[in-house]
């Protein structure tokens, strides 16, 4: 990201502030710090006024801000906010919105015991998060990137594979090769499950071995210069049944046509019920638990979600998963996820990998 | 953990209520949750109060909460704290607490809008991360597990370290076998830093090549069963010059003073402050930007913190870092971290890695 990208979204971000009437924006989520700024440290504190923004960091950060802010750097040794707000009083700001989706009531506390006359803080959520859902050109490509690393991890992980490998051997060894093509770290904890335990969504990699005739199912995504990708893919050693064939080709069908819904001006929710349409009609809507994707990007889960209710309209340069599942206790489960980016007339789906049950 | 630990915390926490003033609590952070409930997933609430604990989690939770969940569990669809709300309401709860160092100011708002007649809530804060600073000998017992997998690693991986390999191969490597060896993931993401950029207490690996007559700072740790471990250790490639030699010794030095000053009944505040009389006398103290040590289990960074006012008197079964430092910016940056556990009579090291700068 060059200094300018920088500017113009921290321009985008205050023209906004009429509208919320606000003179200034105090933030301290550290996805949005960096999005702002460019700084990567777990703590930092951006004030954005029209003015200008400075960003205020604590001793261990001096020389790494200095390095990678776009913004004048404040050292500040103790709290944070209150150095803010001391800079904030100099430049006669009064009302100042904060982040009530992220502040602690304790920080938001202590921060109106430090507040000077005239001025007020104005809950302000979302603006950043409404600036990031739409990402430019630099950001997909650091997306694709992050995707190409996990799909390519994926294939050569998966070229190991031997039944008897224990689940978090094979979670080691993804999570290893998206290091080594460029990964940051794995932007969550690698998902390698087996057999019935595929039917919990969000289950640990284990001990078990990794056995023949049974489910496989791999959840990764990397982490690269800060920028998120999320892929799930199911694999079988063996000659899978009649009834796993049925169970993978209703997600499958249910992820396609999630996948055909995607285009500008269509609500989110949309894409969502277009996938439980399809599991309804294979009788699996109630074994599929979750939402069919989340947003992505500086982080795992952003805005929007493909769910119930979430009306946000998608628009070009929107990224996020397609990732309908059935989950069927004491048999299995299965999920297909993509990351998919908006485009201006459908949706081009990032992940190369096949999505076909990957037999070995 | 059994099912006993838990119960026991739980009442540990409970018979905190009266001083407090408290009817019930009401937590989601999720290692506070994790550790009185033992369920690790993402999307918990917990509502303690003296007749019993419930966990509310969302549906994709179902089988993993009932597998894992020492209490009752609920799964509600929608907001978890309504559902949590609901049943106080039954049990006619109405000094309600909650965690106002976690619950940002947007869920509070919430909360307060669902609040039934005659209830109150009360900001409550540490209460959980007060009991969570003793270890039990079953969580020492995994924090050992924890710091071993990430000394073997490291000791696997340095073996394996030459001239020329990234930084980020090394961060792969270390990673890759501390994974093997049983975590779940890395605490924190690996640093791997050369050169001139040791100076930069928390840089990201990066894809220089590690070179000849160059420091080398990996700052690494697993978590294990939710356990965290922590250790930094300096290696070099060729002869160090003197310079770097008595950088090398002025923070062993800080490091092993601060080590000896632990024990039952000081403060945290007074370890840091041996590390910094050390580090004075060799004129190094404004070259020591952070402070000596942090608590560690559930969390990579929890109470006490080691360095100035933090009057927390030390007990028997805490368990922290102790990791002076000394960053020089354009010469290179020395670190040196174990993770100890405090005795009856002074300080068990739980790092079995020698602390010599390690010459390769």
């Amino acid at each position: 990201m060059t200094p300018a990208e920088f500017q113009q979204r921290r321009r985008r971000l205050v023209a906004e502030f009429p509208r919320r009437k606000l003179h200034a924006l105090l933030l301290t989520h550290p996805p949005n710090v960096r999005y702002l700024s460019g700084f990567t440290g777990s703590n930092g504190a951006l004030l954005v006024d029209p003015a200008g923004a400075i960003l205020f960091t604590d001793p261990r950060y001096r020389l790494q801000a200095a390095q990678e802010s776009a913004c004048p750097v404040r050292v500040a040794r103790g709290w944070l906010l209150a150095a803010a707000l001391k800079v904030a009083r100099r430049r006669k700001l009064r009302r100042i919105g904060f982040e009530a989706a992220h502040f602690t009531c304790q920080a938001f506390e202590a921060l109106k015991e430090s507040l000077y006359l005239a001025a007020s803080l104005e809950p302000a959520s979302g603006l950043v998060e409404a600036l990031r859902m739409v990402k430019s050109p630099p950001e997909v490509a650091l997306i694709r990137r992050s995707v190409l690393a996990t799909s390519e991890a994926f294939q050569r992980a998966m070229a190991q594979a031997r039944p008897g490998m224990r689940e978090r051997e094979l979670a080691a060894e993804l999570e290893y090769q998206m290091r080594l093509l460029g990964a940051d770290q794995p932007a969550f904890e690698t998902i390698v499950t087996s057999g019935v335990r595929t039917a919990l969504p969000h289950a640990r990699s284990s001990d078990r071995p990794v056995a023949r005739n049974r489910l496989l199912l791999i959840d990764m995504g990397a982490s690269l210069e800060g920028y998120s990708s999320d892929m799930t893919r199911m694999a079988f050693f063996g000659r899978p049944g009649k009834p796993l064939r049925q169970l993978y080709r209703a997600v499958l069908e249910a992820q396609l046509a999630a996948l055909a819904a995607v285009r500008p001006g269509v609500s989110a929710a949309h894409v969502d019920r277009q996938a439980r349409r399809v599991l309804r009609a294979h009788n699996l809507d109630k074994a599929f638990a979750h939402s069919t994707g989340h947003g992505l990007g500086l982080e795992i889960h952003e805005p929007p979600r493909l769910g119930r209710g979430d009306k946000t309209r998608l628009l070009p340069g929107m990224v996020f998963t397609v990732e309908p599942g059935a989950y069927l206790e004491g048999f299995g489960g299965v999920r297909i996820e993509d990351t998919v980016v908006v485009t201006p007339t459908g949706c081009e789906v990032l992940t190369p990998t096949p999505k076909e049950l990957l037999l070995l």
